[in-house]
């Protein structure tokens, strides 16, 4: 950390600020400039933050320089990790990682055994190793499709059963985890919970992988800040999911933040994935971003299908079907190849 | 609703939305143009959301004309709300509306019944007739300081007991609303947990007055949607408070939207109040950001104080203390009467 | 400056950012921490910044401490300035600046000398002591109205002659400073060019006091940076306005980013005034937002008004007429005075 | 458009707004339903922009349905366009559309003869088949480096007579405009000037191509009424350049909106690339977003490349250099024919 002086802070100000970080057993290094003294700090950088030297007399500010998260560094582990998907549920395991391209894909929301099973053979067809789908729906409009519930659940497992894609499923109530955790493959938290400390505790104690998507206003530092909470809970099969950012643009739902791939890649072990469906909101730029996100180095795509975009009670304007389905296909198929990796995953017998 | 179809729509799909809306009675309208055709819909919107008319083919865009609100709407309760808090817990209770300009002051966060208390009567001081404190505190960071929890509720419900004062405190966790119920007058819902609609629906069936934060990301609309979630559950005694939106700009916490109190107002019936502690993340901004609050006709402020800012355990840059606070209560006793409102609102016996 | 190295840099990357900073006669204070160490830098910041010291090998970060600002800057000129325009073309000067709040109306677009009369007149009789009037009209949409150009300019002097207001007018092409700087007595660079360097210069030369917007999209450091280049060139004779800026929110324009005046006040000495039209687009959020910009301690506004909003070529909807206009003149009788100022500002005799 | 009625308006406001309509020619089609009236238009958009109906008595809103662009529209012209570059100068042509994939490269300022020409080879091992490099440079702060202006352009002249490669460089004052056409192949509009209407008039009006930035505050319909500018005045050789817009993250400069590229591709049919150096501001980030803009179906990138970027007088953090520029060779070599077009483009000879 840094502490930047007011340039007319006083000897006392400055020398208040060094006692106050070696209580801490922290070193304090001070740069006497012309206009303006600064501090160099050394040492425990949370012990720092509970210090509160913003609020000292002749501070003017406090500049972090090392990050509040740790256990989804890099710095802390320097290989890049590979998430396992579906043991002990009769599901194929799945491994999201650095060497593979792993497409999700499925319905936005389980509406009916039939429709989710439609969606999850349109699913595999198109090179799909896990299957998505919402049985609790968060939505801004109180009025719109809530999704299923346990039913919805139920019906997720069952196509698990046929097809042996592993599932991975939002949760959006702490006191629902323990019910999700007992149907899905991996507990999804979704954007508008990103921040909801008390589910991202709960889920970090389910025992299962998590996918956790980046909330549409947070930067990536929160993002891996909502990471680490999942992770302090000893739980670090943890998987990112890009899925843009609020901005004044209005062609899209969102503003895929592409760059954010690399950026999340040079400072954490996590896998990071991309939802070019939401992101966007508009089936006409899922396959233009999902070539994208191969190009940029992600380690996989989460994709909307649904057997009758028309009918579906959520997103459908963002659903791929028919057609879609097949060029998705021979995208993946040609582009992921040229980007070095492998598509789809089954892991290898014996996982 | 409007229909706006592509330049290139056939005959048939213009037909086939009039078929569809037909259906749920709702009537539509044809304005055909040189370049596109246009369709007006008259009916229930909920039923023509649930269409789904933006996946039809030949749809260019579906364009909602009246919102997904209603319970909160100025069109179904034309009268503005007052809010009253604080009845039968001994406090003395306050009304919150358009006649009054309420001061809510506290400590962010509740750290020892000591500081709690010296930090009540500095706000009560300054004009304030409700504490705020948090017990639970959501933070960015999973090691930065989270609340005392339940000993902190019961610190609260002491210092109402000594100064009489209505006590507004967050919860965080669905599960965690009947015990706060127990001892708060009022139930905060945080700006990251806006759209968390298991504790919007949570605290609409607590049977208290609740305060519901903007999140950083919403727009106007999304906030009254949120708000609806609380009124469905049959509770419309809600407060909103804009306490900042996230922007490009750096040199505040926030971007303080100070235009959304009178939005909100044309809008819907409920108050609304203003946050300059939070939205600025500045001590030296929270008097002019509390006059400009006032004079764009704000129901009240919810302000950080703290009797020691250098100690405190969170948020210390941004509270008031000693002079500042006799500044505010100066302030708010020669502004608000220009404003055409009375200061505090100790509401009438027999209440 | 303060230079974080990265967590890998070698001793020799940390002796070459050293020597290279002692290069220019600065000086380079070194605190290694276990992680990561910093540099801070003490000397000119202008030749730090030419150092280019971001692209040395082992850096991972510098970070700017002072502002590339100076003759702007508060630290530059600790008293706040008061900008007098009007002098020298028969009108009576007013005065912007700490001790007065100015009223500036007039219509959006010059249209004919009729309308512009009439909305001065209109204008004065609500309080305002100059006149906008746009004869250069930079527009988003290429069909719409762009302004009657010189036509406009004479208007606005013939309408000074009648009225005594001094008139503040936009020029939108560096080629054409000389031509407004003949007929104006303030020249405004508007949103759009807050970032056109070749205008800012010539604005900069042309010896007439400068009312600068902020641009949607500029920081308030990059604001008063793009004072700075007019102050550059002599002419330090500038009023920034605020305008909103632009964000995800819908509900207006753009977002008046009212805590910008106070942080615009404890970095520079220039006045800084507000524009409620603008910034929201609204007519029915002028009186409010005006009221806003008042209390935070604004030195002025900048309203339209027109005659016939319904028949005006530009930004009709939030212009104000008739009643609304009447409102704002009790508005500023009953707020500014409690604000601590005085209303309208013609200046002393003998100016 | 279609207009939408105030609940409250009264069937005379209705009627007014349809008469207003028809005085231009154009017709209203009325859908009366329970809780608002909405009005379809059909006939000259122009016209009824110019009708200013937001500011009727009864009128809630406006919308527009159609684009206030229309030479550059998809609608005018059904075919994507080519772009030539750099015939009658000596060069050898580059044709930009969609068959081909452009690398524009070159230093980000033009500091030197010797250093132009490195970064000029440097580019053309690359497979750069264009040349950019800046003589003026428009920069936030006014006491960095802006550019060697005249000298600037002979450099680009004496380099594109050595390699054969034409040149890009930007123009920042209208009253450049002859002078920079005089050395240019390729005019360039920067972010900063993208709304500044003088200079796209007068870039309009010079008889060259056109390389238009977007600005980093504008939404992809603003940014195509600039080029409207531009093509009004009888040129459109324009080809597009998305560079990052503004939102709140702040690991990078700005945020990369990838998909504004097939955004723009179904709306307008001119050529649009993409520039990963700016938008990113992070040598790190060049080529993860050069390989998502070839994927996203980009028709080129222009990249920053430098002999010596710890040297440079501008955007060294950011400049392709040694190794990094060999690797961003053989990954176009790699991904372009993957994405089904050819590298580089000298067009046939004849041209």
């Amino acid at each position: 950390m840094v502490v930047v002086m007011s340039p007319d802070a006083t000897p006392e100000q400055i020398e208040a600020v060094v006692s106050r970080v070696r209580t801490t057993g922290g070193e304090a290094f001070v740069s006497r400039g012309v206009q303006r003294t600064i501090i160099g700090l050394v040492g425990d950088v949370d012990h720092f933050r509970a210090l509160n030297l913003r609020s000292l007399p002749g501070v003017a500010d406090v500049i972090a320089i090392s990050t509040p998260y740790k256990l989804v560094s890099l710095d802390h582990q320097p290989v890049r990790s590979t998430v396992v998907v579906g043991t002990g549920t009769g599901a194929r395991p799945v491994m999201i990682g650095p060497d593979t391209f792993t497409l999700i894909a499925g319905p936005c929301a389980v509406e009916s055994l039939e429709q989710t099973l439609e969606a999850a053979e349109m699913a595999k067809a198109a090179g799909a190793t896990m299957l998505r789908g919402g049985a609790f729906k968060p939505r801004a409009a109180p009025r719109d499709f809530q999704g299923l519930g346990k039913v919805g659940l139920h019906i997720l497992a069952e196509v698990r059963e046929v097809t042996g894609l592993p599932v991975v499923t939002e949760v959006i109530d702490p006191g629902d985890v323990d019910l999700v955790t007992g149907y899905a493959d991996m507990l999804q938290v979704g954007a508008r919970n990103m921040q909801n400390t008390a589910l991202l505790q709960a889920v970090g104690r389910a025992g299962k992988p998590v996918l956790l998507k980046r909330g549409i206003q947070a930067t990536v530092d929160e993002w891996l800040m909502a990471a680490e909470y999942v992770a302090q809970r000893g739980n670090l099969d943890i998987v990112l999911c890009e899925r843009g950012i609020r901005t004044f643009e209005t062609a899209t739902a969102t503003t895929l933040d592409i760059a954010a791939v690399p950026v999340v890649q040079r400072l954490s072990h996590l896998p990071v994935i991309v939802d070019p469906s939401h992101s966007a909101g508009r089936r006409d730029l899922v396959l233009p971003l999902s070539r994208a996100a191969i190009a940029v180095g992600a380690d996989g795509i989460l994709v909307d299908v649904h057997p009758d975009p028309e009918a579906a009670l959520c997103d459908g304007p963002q659903s791929l079907a028919g057609a879609d389905v097949r060029e998705l296909a021979s995208t993946l198929r040609r582009l992921i190849p040229a980007s070095g990796r492998r598509l789809g995953d089954p892991s290898p017998v014996g996982l």
